[in-house]
């Protein structure tokens, strides 16, 4: 609990309207996607740089928690208030500064949301290319706390790639700009990158850069069944082997089709046991040559099924058999661990005939799918909560995926980040020097440890940190 | 100077055959492409991860100056073992460990060239992005030190872009590993990219997984001649917001033409004074709509002669004005200062505008040429070393154009790096506080300061590290 000095200093930073301590505001800002809860002591609204940097000064001087917010979309507990503190919110801090088409750039605060940076930048026919599925809500500044992409990175990567030059707060309240204005550059060491995926824990960003890309003319869709998971991951080898890559390359297992079959009137034939949705993007005319590459590639012994969309109406109903599979899952179980892991992308059927095993040895239905161009697993652990143990089996088994992963020299998440859920497992990833060069890099940005303090990286003393709320994940 | 204890540690460490004090061979390691000499004490020849750990850590032990070099090809004095010591070469452990086409990926030691890694890719049907100039004698490591690019980065980014782990030995010994072998991942902090471009001042890298990328089924070439170098920006500006990005977009300017009109038979129409040479890869049939719409967008006010190489005889030809440019400039100014600056797209007239204006100012001759999809120019100042004064107005000079360059938003070095020659320029760049964290980090990494101290960030002291070659840049 923060004293009145504390609140008292906290208030004159934030600026009269940027602060509030009542119960009901602290209450909604202290839990994030992962349904994870604590309260915060105050909730501050950044307005700008100068006013960010005396709330991150007041906390340093005070020693205050300090948690930088979006929209609360993640799905990590990264923005849970574990320690109490300030969160402080982004919501109000989300002016589009500069549009630059020209130089293929965006100025933005940390505050816009993804969609709102693709329709400014759509208005002088460029997108950003992280597109993360909660696009319309998701705030660039969470985009660059957890380098979160989606489908479209296979073609265009992540965040980091597309990210020119930030400015920042560090935890001790000093500010410095990061990157250039250019796509090259190497003058001192890449800070950009450093802070991009580091989840609030190294500095505050109060405005980004953004690269921007030309929106592609014209795009084309195709869906391709296949008998078994190999057959499906042979194709998707032999499609990231050829010239044309793909701007989506997202594939369901047989698990996942047959939860669809169940509950919608999908045209899904009964013996295909996997499926690829495919896009191509360029100008009009070359999309016809780029399909009969990505058809060629795709036609692997085990193929059941080509199809491509011609017009609107097909697209849609392409995407509609993948699309009924959110809802389907959310019906058959109310509770379900989401986890993100990545693999090379030769050993996807390998990761996938490994999770059929652990979903039978632990009793716990699992779906997949996800983005298979870049190795990039939606894993989903179907939990019935009311069944004795149900959790205990869950992260047992998950325990056991997390092996698998790396086994197969994969990387523990793609897209949604460490946070709390995975801060417990990341030491398995990442050696001991690593780990500790990455410790001592966080003190060399945050001396005092406000910072979103104990998430990200693992604890060194293994001690848990303090929860308010709900169990994990639950 | 090393003792003796010093050098045996060394001695032990390096393992029998690996390490020379022969005086011709010290002074053959002492000096790269900047011209500029220092004798270390010793060479060791880097043979395998265990070894290079065993030599950092005898050095860190003993205190000794360690300074990494590959094939010296670099411009910027960042190999010149300026402190002495031992000068570790890569040029032993140059082997390929794996190619992975299935996973786009390529792992190699850091002694292997460029040019061997592009060979070795092809055989696949893939190629490595970054190509500097010197590809066939440049080794990988160095490509990694400078984060070095070339002409392809416009459309496949800079070395940063194309590597996605690293193993390492920090300046005390430990080894580490960075990154993952996936396109996507966010568990820890970024290292590989934090070591990317930090010129072996943060740790001795021993193996790279570089992102591969498929070769373009087909390239076409074409030439386009302007009026004036405001009239070429425009068609840069124009062609960099089309949906089509070319895999080469160079320039040159008037200066640079009438140079080579004067010393070849150029057919380079008298009222030209800017060139853009273009290229564009992909499916083969795609490039006719490709160039379509490149031809579309290079067609602005101005354009005097617009050439496509129909055969390879002709993309020959169309080469061979610009590749008659750095013939002619050795024979015309045997010293120059080449600079690597970068400005945004859209600043490019005023940099070249500013940059006639300084010619004229300071009585030299500037030359420029480069990659104008990046801002990438590549500032050639011409110098008669016997004119009195002639160094004093170069600098005089430089100091200028660097004013400029930041003055448009831009940065001092786009792919050649920093080393010794902008050790003492980029503080104008990179702001108080981003330096007081790079130098933290680096003492995070290197807490002995055994790695190319002195180099790469400004001195703190202010004061020049003794040299024992020549001066700057002669």
């Amino acid at each position: 609990m923060l004293g009145p000095v504390q609140l008292e200093a906290i208030q004159r930073a934030a600026g009269p309207g940027n602060m509030s301590t009542e119960r009901a505001t602290l209450w909604t800002y202290g839990m994030d996607n992962s349904r994870r809860h604590a309260l915060p002591d105050a909730v501050v609204y950044a307005s700008d740089h100068a006013q960010v940097r005396a709330v991150v000064q007041a906390c340093f001087t005070h020693r205050i928690p300090l948690t930088a917010r979006g929209r609360g979309t993640g799905t990590t507990g990264a923005t849970v208030p574990i320690h109490g503190g300030v969160v402080l919110s982004f919501e109000r801090m989300s002016r589009i500064l500069e549009v630059n088409p020209e130089d293929r750039l965006m100025v933005v605060e940390p505050g816009v949301t993804n969609g709102e940076v693709q329709d400014a930048a759509r208005e002088h026919g460029f997108f950003w290319p992280p597109d993360p599925t909660s696009s319309a809500f998701c705030t660039v500044g969470g985009n660059l706390a957890y380098n979160s992409a989606g489908p479209r990175a296979v073609k265009y990567g992540t965040v980091r790639d597309n990210v020119l030059a930030l400015r920042a707060i560090s935890g001790d309240g000093r500010d410095f700009r990061t990157g250039t204005r250019t796509t090259k550059g190497v003058v001192g060491y890449d800070l950009t990158r450093l802070l991009v995926g580091s989840e609030g824990t190294l500095a505050i960003i109060t405005e980004a850069t953004l690269r921007l890309t030309p929106l592609p003319e014209a795009i084309r869709t195709a869906r391709a069944l296949y008998r078994d998971m190999q057959s499906a991951a042979d194709a998707v080898a032999r499609l990231m082997a050829q010239p044309v890559t793909p701007c989506a390359l997202e594939f369901i297992d047989g698990a996942a089709m047959d939860m669809i079959r169940g509950h919608t009137d999908a045209d899904l034939p009964v013996h295909a046991r996997a499926m690829l949705m495919i896009e191509v993007d360029g100008p009009a005319a070359c999309l016809e040559p780029a399909l009969a590459s990505i058809r060629a590639a795709a036609g692997v012994d085990g193929l059941l099924e080509w199809r491509e969309a011609r017009d609107a109406a097909e697209v849609q109903t392409l995407w509609a058999t993948r699309k009924a599979l959110s809802p389907a899952l959310r019906k058959v179980a109310p509770k379900k661990i989401n986890e993100d892991v990545v693999v090379p992308v030769s050993r996807i059927p390998a990761l996938i005939g490994g999770l059929e095993k652990l979903s039978a040895a632990h009793a716990i239905p699992i779906i997949n799918f996800g983005h298979a161009g870049n190795g990039n697993i939606h894993v989903n652990l179907l939990l019935d909560p009311d069944a004795p143990g149900a959790w205990e089996r869950a992260h047992a088994c998950l325990d056991e995926v997390f092996a698998l992963v790396l086994e197969l020299g994969g990387t523990l998440s793609g897209e949604h980040g460490v946070g709390l859920e995975k801060r417990d497992f990341i030491d398995r990833e990442l050696g001991d020097t690593a780990l500790d060069l990455m410790r001592q890099i966080r003190t060399v940005f945050d001396p005092a440890g406000i910072l979103n303090a104990d998430k990200t990286l693992p604890l060194t003393g293994g001690l848990s940190a303090p929860l308010s709320g709900q169990a994990s994940a639950s």
